[in-house]
């Protein structure tokens, strides 16, 4: 089974956006045994995007549509595959009520043109959209299919592993399982991982199955992705859990969490588990650490909030500090319990550093003071971190709460 | 002129890598007039990067093919190249001298794998390496031209602007410039923005230049990207701020920035222009709007901090509020009150509302209560966002510093 990409838009030819959509689909064929030999980006031109469909159906068995689906004048996806199919386009009702509907509920008026999007290949199946408006679709061409999906990455995954995949999975009469597994660690670069376990990967290619990958994710951690390969799940399963013993008696406490776990659904694990609260006091983070905690659907039980003190004088006087140095360990240890205090947790977490571009305090960019107060027990931890503001600020998080984890775990 | 880009790497079909050369490619192009309408991925296999070097070649004048120049055995685009030019590989020695002399200079023993990289077929320049081992290569085919360039960025990127360019806009004969603008926008859908713009889209399809096109970006707003191409560069500028001037006429003060101004530097520029600073009270972003607004490098001489109010109990001790429901208007306008007062500043923002997924204080996921305090004089406002939490939360802080920029703007 080969299926191609066909990534549609001006925008990703004139590199006003990075196409990461076809990267991530390559990824998920790959992982679900399915060859892809190429990729192809195309205009919002019909006549080419007609041709870049002809021509990856020739080569391949499937392909996949990016893209050129909303409801504008450039949105031209559902004309060209329609051309390809030799059929032409019609209304479909049930969509056309759906988006109708997403408006009302919204109580925007919707613009006629949105009605586009309704407009189905006479064969094609809907693929029902569940976040946005576009549809996908499912269009058949004699034995082989073109899939259409949303250009939006977050409606893209969505509909992929919804439909698409298990669609291409079945077309293709699959029966080997691939199933991956990613160990997430903290605490070592991503060549000291490589080195760490140079004789382990050189035996796992020897034996060919699991394979390991590494892949630095910056706030989600240094990510070990292995994925086996066998006859059923349960084998593959097996596989997995072997190797995933192997390599964590290799790392220990650097594999902070498996799969989706980050490091702050991690720290509120342990935090509820335990029975305590959070509250945070962050200035070179501004908000990133709460931020993060946040994006936990469930976090509203432990975590109590942030004091976000980036004027040095919010600090003084929130903190009951003495005046002084900002980036020191004397302000982490007095941010982190004051917010233990001024929130009314049980842990406090605090963050004081220098993101750039200019030094601070005497201090140079990178520099971070991490101070936990844990039951009036505190600790600083200073670290250098890189001196690129974003990444700075990125990493000041994921290394704070690691911290924060060692401490809990002891 | 048409250019195509041709990238080689099987990592790049697996989702190892993300092809950003192409992007990056494509950028220039556009910059020097080139037109690029079609980019491809291929993976390390000998007949299928001849096939889409040939495929390019029957559609345009000139490709640049990106990566496989290295010394490995998966490093076969030289070969490929020879292939569709219908000549044999020769060592030049020249080049051969330069990789010797290079490992030479390092001290280290030189594999002799590295001589592949010497190879070149008959007919073709080198361009000469300046940072890495493999050359470049000029190769003319009957009046058509095919570019090879490593994958390495910063290689590529030094000999795409000393030499293909320069090689391209000659072949081109080149004289017209293409320049862009991006209108930020919000407070409108894209489709709209469409229907408000649709006489004037109408109307710049038939005059050809400038082009417009939509692009929503979530926290980054709706942007709006013209792209103007003209003799020289004051006659393209000329083009777009006409343009500029027409669009923001429709559209008013939905236009909040241009180019790189994100709505939180706007925001930010407005209260330094005032002499005004910032607190912020957030409770359903939880840390975001501080962190966007931080994210701003020259931010602390505006924003004072902000109080990320999770627990209920941390919003009535420090805002001075009556317990009572805490997605409410009520709510939004103590908050606002509260982080002027708590944290010292001329203006507060609040936040509190609904990112989901269960409903709250009875309001539905999406529902967002704004409050803004500019020197005591008090503002709240209601908004119904999407309800899936990361993009209700994305959108909750555009909407919110939106509303602070209104009211600045009066």
């Amino acid at each position: 089974m080969r299926c191609e990409v066909v990534a549609v838009g001006t925008e990703l030819l004139l590199g006003q956006i990075v196409d990461t959509n076809s990267s991530w689909i390559g990824e998920q064929l790959a992982a679900n045994g399915i060859d892809s030999y190429h990729q192809t980006k195309v205009g919002d031109n019909l006549e080419r995007i007609v041709g870049a469909i002809r021509s990856a159906l020739q080569r391949s068995d499937a392909v996949i549509v990016c893209g050129g689906l909303g409801p504008t004048h450039d949105d031209i996806t559902r004309e060209a595959i329609a051309d390809v199919m030799g059929v032409p386009l019609e209304l479909d009702e049930h969509v056309a009520n759906a988006i109708r509907a997403m408006f009302a509920a919204r109580s925007r008026p919707m613009p006629e043109n949105n009605l586009r999007q309704a407009l189905v290949p006479r064969g094609a199946v809907v693929i029902e959209q569940r976040r946005g408006t576009a549809p996908g679709l499912i269009c058949p061409v004699d034995a082989k299919v073109i899939y259409a999906a949303p250009g939006v990455p977050h409606e893209l995954f969505e509909m992929m592993e919804r439909a698409i995949l298990p669609d291409l999975r079945n077309r293709a009469g699959e029966t080997h399982v691939i199933v991956s597994r990613v160990l997430r660690t903290w605490g070592d670069s991503e060549s000291g991982l490589a080195a760490r376990l140079a004789d382990r990967i050189e035996r796992l290619e020897i034996q060919g199955t699991p394979t390991l990958a590494f892949l630095a994710s910056g706030i989600e951690g240094i990510k070990i992705r292995l994925t086996a390969k066998a006859v059923d799940l349960a084998a593959a399963h097996a596989l997995l859990a072997e190797e995933e013993v192997a390599l964590r008696a290799e790392l220990g406490d650097q594999v902070f969490g498996v799969d989706d776990q980050t490091m702050e659904s991690v720290v509120l694990a342990m935090l509820r588990s335990k029975g305590l609260t959070l509250g945070v006091a962050e200035s070179v983070t501004g908000g990133l650490v709460g931020a993060r905690l946040t994006a936990v659907p469930d976090a509203s039980d432990v975590f109590r909030g942030s004091i976000v003190s980036y004027a040095n004088d919010v600090k003084f006087a929130l903190f009951d500090m003495r005046p002084g140095p900002v980036v020191s360990a004397d302000a982490a240890r007095a941010m982190a319990t004051g917010a233990r205090r001024v929130l009314g947790a049980a842990v406090g977490l605090s963050l004081t550093g220098v993101a750039g571009p200019s030094e601070q305090d005497g201090r140079a960019p990178g520099t971070l003071f991490v101070g936990t107060d844990i039951g009036g027990e505190v600790e600083v931890n200073e670290l250098m971190l890189t001196p690129h503001r974003d990444q700075m600020r990125q990493i000041a998080v994921i290394s704070a709460l690691n911290l924060l984890r060692l401490r809990l775990e002891l």
